[in-house]
């Protein structure tokens, strides 16, 4: 039997996701720029424009495998040409091309000077090593990609802001770029509290459980290229006080999980507070992830540390770790924006609830509209539907929800 | 002006793209599995099924901060308990409730025997340090997570062939999963081709262009967590044979770049088979990379090395690792599927090709369906509208497209 759960999300006061998304993008102070080799900095977001200090292409090339023509007018079939040499590609040559010459041309190779039009293979007929014959009609300009038409000399490649996805560094690197200015990547540190929590299998004993939460920030900062520090620290006020005192000299970002919550040994908060961290936001109007804890400590530099205190239960870390803690790196990599949201179509009903909720859900395409539905076991103790689940979908507080109706999402991988 | 391309897609006898990725998918043989400890398997596919060895939850416990009570029926408000002790979540405690009494109990702490339900605190009035009253009707079991209500002993929690993503490996790291059973990552090595390309900044001279290609395919598996051995070789035959020979002994996946069209100087293709692979295709009905090739060489130890031939445009090169590359690394880890493709609608016309074509676009979605728009800059040596695009999409040869017609598409990241 299931158990039930009491309307705890009734409270008054608390504010909504989309208020707590805001003020986190209002608060953080983006950090400090670095250059870097094109080739590390990969999923980074650039901190300058580029412009081009080349052309693109970066002269005339062939763009097939042929033969280049010097010819003053259209090209009958049949019309023949004497052959003065071969341009390899990546070879450069002193070649030039008059009035009824032609040099054998490999794609991506240097047209000579004087070329009109380039023949691909297929329609040359070769008469013998000095001469060959054209076999269709064949236009002016043809098969020649022209110096500058994709990028020229100053144009600009890339705003600032830019994500480096996989595709704008080989676009970059085709363009000869080699070092980019790009925000830093925050120095995150994980806390996870709870004296539940066995940190290993030697720490196991009973009444304690296997932890979820710091494989899971692990596996979720590895996803995205980034290495961080992971803690455990036992629920005394002291132990919190000591990590957290540290941590915040050295980080950009404390991450926490459980003890932002009301109980006697939820540390966290009144500690945050005691180290002079200022409350920007506690508790959301949301299910998992209430008690939801984010805070600010000015440091005498004026640089910042910002503690997102997630609450302990594995659910709520998860949607934490996708919601607020992606939109918080962003925010201090310069990028101020809320996630990036799908729409799609509920193909079912949804009771009501007091508070916004994030489902795992399952979506898929169909005709061109996204529709999703909702597994079961979303309770936030639960994560073996994250084994299905390919999006969390949040459903708005209030009132029941009738299938068809469109809905927000985030895809999760 | 723009250079005109002549229809060098018009050749007949050409395979389609679904008749490649099936030539992939049938072809391809499974790799070996490999035990790894889970934190070290994001990403990878679950060779096995995962059965728990435990219950979810591993033991009632209470779901909020508050008072574990034993009561004979539903409680009425202002009723009173004997408040008998304290139990933190993660400690033990031999404590056990008889009628009337209650203990202080946390979220995660595991309720003594005899609770019949549980009480959170904003309903609780401490009398004394010896009773409390509760101020609402309170029913049975609520607020208690059952042992084993997600997961019981025995129960699946991952089918063979799941993908090990963030959430998945959170849910399993939950269950007390140490190590899992996983296919094998292909071991892949890069050989990137052609004269013009200018393996480094010292390398550079007339004729030659910044290499795309490298940077592109090692962002590529920088992305995915894995890294690949990249080689440069000169337009040879004795190098490229040389080269591919030695790969050929040592790894799963050989990918070429360039050289293998119809140039004299395209050795990849001649070379393979001279050295014993099996052509499984050669020459794709699609736009960009029409000259792709494929093979499989099977080693004296019955395994294999599978040959993937990209031609040399970095924007075939783009779209072989996303469509063509990425199925082969799959179908080695024992998921034959196509990629995931999305379908779409088209804003605008588009002009009828003789080829399939893969156009780099931008997608978004309005009120649940996903729309798809066409960027400029297409032509298979431009990449510089990968800047903007999020999506490939795959436009059918042979007829014209209509605003509003259903595409199919892979969202790129």
């Amino acid at each position: 039997m299931n158990s039930i759960m009491s309307g705890c999300g009734a409270e008054h006061g608390l504010i909504t996701v989309d208020q707590a998304l805001d003020l986190i993008l209002q608060h953080t102070q983006g950090l400090a720029t670095e250059s870097l080799e094109l080739n590390g900095a990969l999923n980074r977001y650039l901190a300058q424009e580029v412009y081009s200090a080349i052309n693109l292409p970066l002269f005339s090339q062939s763009a097939v495998d042929g033969y280049a023509i010097c010819a003053q007018s259209a090209i009958e079939p049949h019309s023949e040409f004497k052959l003065i040499g071969e341009i390899q590609a990546g070879h450069s040559s002193e070649l030039q091309l008059k009035a009824g010459q032609a040099v054998r041309i490999f794609t991506g190779a240097k047209i000579p000077f004087g070329t009109t039009t380039v023949a691909r293979q297929e329609m040359v007929n070769v008469l013998d090593s000095t001469r060959i014959a054209i076999t269709e009609h064949l236009h002016a300009n043809v098969d020649i990609r022209n110096v500058g038409e994709e990028i020229s000399v100053g144009q600009l490649l890339a705003h600032k802001g830019q994500f480096l996805s996989v595709g704008a560094i080989a676009s970059l690197s085709m363009a000869g770029i080699q070092n980019v200015e790009v925000f830093r990547y925050p120095q995150v540190a994980v806390v996870i509290t709870g004296d539940e929590v066995a940190s290993s299998i030697e720490d196991f004993a009973a009444g304690k459980i296997f932890d979820a939460n710091a494989p899971l920030i692990q596996a979720w900062f590895q996803n995205a290229g980034q290495q961080v520090e992971v803690f455990h620290v036992a629920d005394t006020e002291d132990a919190v006080k000591a990590l957290i005192q540290e941590l915040s000299d050295s980080h950009d970002v404390i991450l926490t999980t459980g003890g932002v919550s009301v109980g006697d040994y939820d540390f966290i908060r009144p500690v945050a507070l005691d180290l002079g961290f200022e409350q920007l936001f506690w508790k959301v109007k949301q299910k998992p992830g209430k008690p939801m804890f984010f805070a600010e400590l000015t440091r005498p530099d004026r640089t910042r540390c910002y503690l997102l205190g997630l609450p302990g239960n594995p659910a709520a870390v998860y949607v934490g770790m996708q919601i607020y803690t992606s939109t918080l790196l962003r925010a201090l990599q310069g990028q101020k924006q809320q996630p990036d949201w799908f729409s799609a179509v509920l193909t079912h009903e949804l009771k009501m609830d007091s508070r916004e909720r994030f489902l795992r859900m399952s979506a898929s395409f169909d005709q061109g509209l996204l529709k999703v539905w909702s597994l079961s076991k979303q309770q936030s103790h639960m994560l073996s539907n994250l084994m299905q689940a390919n999006c969390l979908v949040r459903i708005p507080a209030g009132a029941a929800l009738s299938k068809g109706q469109i809905v927000q999402g985030l895809f999760i991988h």
